[in-house]
């Protein structure tokens, strides 16, 4: 391993190496690693430049994991994000038809999404709970006792299985979205279609402070894209909230609205400003663009010099 | 008249010149103006170096003009402020007794204010309404056809009248506060209990207005004090509001609510911080004080360099 | 006077009996009262129907009156509401002419709105104060020493003076809004272009009391049209808010936001819901028409009764 | 299976056992289900009365799933909950010694959880990921290659094992909440310390949403105890929230704020109304207990009839 080289979430074949070629990153190496935890290890102790690791999706469900883990140990911030297509295909070891598939292997919520699709197609078949999709599929290759796995594509090219159907998940537009984990560190470059994710600590038996946190970001023009309250771990009942807002840091409305975040909050950790995977621009509100802000800036050293009443 | 000369809300023997006297600048003249708009003009044109007028009182009702008379023209700004207790007396051309008494006159509200003393001690006399009451006073030293004034008591020694009857309100908590208006300057320095006074004047058709401007200063801590919509004189229906709020515009929480309603409404104008007449310090919640906002300034320094996750 | 008498606010000549006109309440009589306090005590005793009085305009400033009248007291309500174009004319007393005119007479916020028309025609004219338009023109009549009242057009017709010129206020736009206050009684009709007015009492020492009134409105979607904090006469510092809002107290949403403002005020005074003058509708936002609060009020029906998950 | 019946997120000997004894349920018996999803099918499908599943942990991260499986599907509730803490042993089989320990299986989670413990006392160890920490005690009597399993104390009675060490998570104060669920049915009395839990989904395309959510809440006095952003599964960026608050929905505060979430929501799906498992009442602000209500609702009639001013 180097410092050219990302870990990403294994086992080779899961999305997580799909979103890897997706983003695309010139001389860099991809490794994968075997548990969110263990990837975002390798880039605290420096054994990899950075990881890409799943934030929020519709399958794996392993949102939590990985927020908790940026939200504690040594800072690291995320400075990419990128979002796949969540395909599923039924995968066999080669020779394996439709007709002899009793026991199907998946993750939960993989099963969950592919439940109309078992339903018609598979209608006697028993579905046995995997820690992941390309793990069902890897241990289809390594003697495991049941006859199918349901995971991506990609698993088949990847451990040399069959694909007896393609596109079997009920809702065909599922997605996930992965973001690239490094060390801090200079900021990605504005592009005015960006995210900042935020951890923000609540002072004990605040009742109401979620009300001030929307409220700080609410001024300043900011929406907000995505908020999760997750325990401390200290204790039940001791929350910590996890939130994505539209913007750079180096926006002034974000700046603002961040050293708001700061006086009220007991602590704010910064996981980063980074381009939105979809490129989407957000509305910026009469009065909160840059140039209100450097006006207002300059109208406020006039009053307070005397010069404008 | 020169720049060492202020004017006060005259006739002599008004409240204004009871304020006057209270405020005590040393080397400065007083000299009355017959009314708010004079005054304020003598202000503008540089003739007095400052104006002293009632801004909100339970007596003279006289807010609206100096409110409205503030937010238009050439800008002028509040330079102190002083409260007096409004005492009201009976008051008569010497030799008359109070029996003698059949037609009072005064200002509307200060005989509402001693509707009280007037039906159990002059059950059967007329009040007719003056101007002023100080100028229901002087017209009696004039051939006025009535018989008594209700005015304040500097009115009796100004004007040579006796006094027939002295604290005469139904409520003696009763008090007007009165403003120092001047051009443009420095400002007077913080003293940690500040009052600030705006103009703000809204964007057409926009509900919720009054909504943004409060939370405005709320997120950043501060108290409003006063509050009135006002029209603008152009039509119905549109208005500004003249507002108070607690602290000085030196203060950090009020130099950023100062520039966030900056940047929300068309036109903002300072109209001035300066010391309270009562002395009292605001409550500064936690997160607003200035070290509070120098620290977050420091904060979002590093995490905009990258230093901080 | 009679049960179908109704007073304004006089002398004859002003404003308000041009707006008792325009209203236009058949088979009733007007009759003036020398002041609001006066007029509204006629409808407290029962001695007339209602009142015509002012509460808001660009010309006398009688607001605070109205408000602090209505505000205390046996309670009033209002009934209807007319707003009427304000024009001033120079009134003299027939056979003179502009060249003898050299000092005039009217209500100070008068003298404001014509300052323009005067600096340009009467140049070297002296204005002196007087307690209302009609007033000064009335007394022209009587003896008065000056040469000529500014007033409204119908005080010449009342006095039998002369109109020297006509709409000389700067700004012709300008209006007075009268309102109508009757004693509690059945309301008027939802118009569907109704005005709410209301005064509220704060808890003592309650900072931030103003931003929870106005977020009981507008989470029920109600546009506050009016607003003023008034010292409570108690003493300086004690506050009550003097309010208009859209809508009718039988729409669901006013009444739900009344039953948050009793439930959060110290108390609430319900001054009335009668239609707007302007018969302008407000713009209902998506979830607080009637048919949203039934719907939710049988949807928490079912909630409740443990038929709905 | 039984109406008497509930299902338990299995295998037996995980916390989800644990927590059913703690509940203590008469005259019902538990059976395991094997994922989230199945014990609440069996419920939906009448097979038993209820399920017991996790709902906030600190150690499995199964929240996702089951508040997902909640937000769709048929309407179940939610009618009880409990929380007990989360121990961990390692567990071998008879006759493993310390020193024989080189690979460790357990749930991802589990392992962070001690990771202290594993660093001072098995530091050459290698651990493995697997389903559930019950699972990978199961799989050592099944001939599992590893050598222990982190898992819950119960499992060691459950398959025959040997607590090797006892307590080792790092931080000992974790616990994990589970929740009952039913179909749909009379709710669970008040008892004064009670918590509700909604799912809301917004309109497309809604910023602000979440503001107004909490904004329902607060001016009723509401605490929110959780919340969650979820995507719906249509696309990503398309969210619901899964919230707790303080309350149940027989308080009028919590009704009345209901009928407000449905009113601005494009859907609210209620799970429940239960005891809170810690017995903590909430505070209820001056203004919004059931009798503030009911005099408010009162007050309203009188204001409605004319009756009151």
């Amino acid at each position: 391993m180097t410092a050219r080289t990302y870990a990403f979430l294994g086992p080779r074949g899961t999305f997580a190496e799909a979103a890897w070629r997706v983003l695309g990153m010139p001389d860099t190496d991809g490794q994968p690693a075997p548990s969110v935890t263990v990837a975002l290890d390798l880039v605290r102790s420096g054994e990899v430049r950075g990881a890409l690791v799943p934030i929020e999706n519709s399958v794996e469900g392993s949102v939590a994991t990985t927020l908790d883990e940026l939200a504690t140990g040594s800072p690291l911030v995320i400075t990419a994000e990128v979002s796949i297509p969540v395909q599923f295909a039924l995968l066999v070891r080669p020779g394996t038809s439709i007709s002899d598939v009793r026991v199907v292997a998946t993750h939960p919520h993989a099963q969950a999404q592919c439940r109309g699709w078992l339903a018609e197609n598979l209608p006697g078949s028993v579905v046995i709970p995997a820690m992941s999709t390309a793990g069902a599929a890897q241990a289809l290759t390594e003697g495991a006792t049941y006859d199918a796995a349901i995971a991506q594509r990609i698993a088949a090219e990847q451990y040399g299985l069959d694909i007896l159907a393609d596109g079997i998940a009920d809702n065909d537009d599922a997605t996930t979205r992965f973001i690239v984990v490094e060390q801090p560190g200079p900021l990605p470059d504005r592009t005015g279609a960006d995210k900042t994710t935020l951890v923000l600590f609540m002072h004990a038996d605040h009742p109401g402070a979620l009300l001030e946190i929307l409220t700080e970001l609410s001024v300043r023009g900011i929406n907000m894209t995505r908020i999760e309250s997750r325990p401390t771990r200290r204790a039940m009942g001791d929350y910590f909230f996890s939130i994505d807002c539209e913007g750079h840091v180096d926006d002034e409305r974000v700046g603002e609205a961040l050293k708001g975040l700061h006086r009220i909050c007991a602590h704010v950790r910064f996981l980063g400003s980074y381009p939105r995977h979809d490129g989407r621009q957000p509305l910026i509100r009469k009065g909160v663009s840059d140039s209100d802000f450097t006006d207002a800036d300059e109208w406020l050293r006039g009053v307070r010099s005397g010069e404008i009443g």
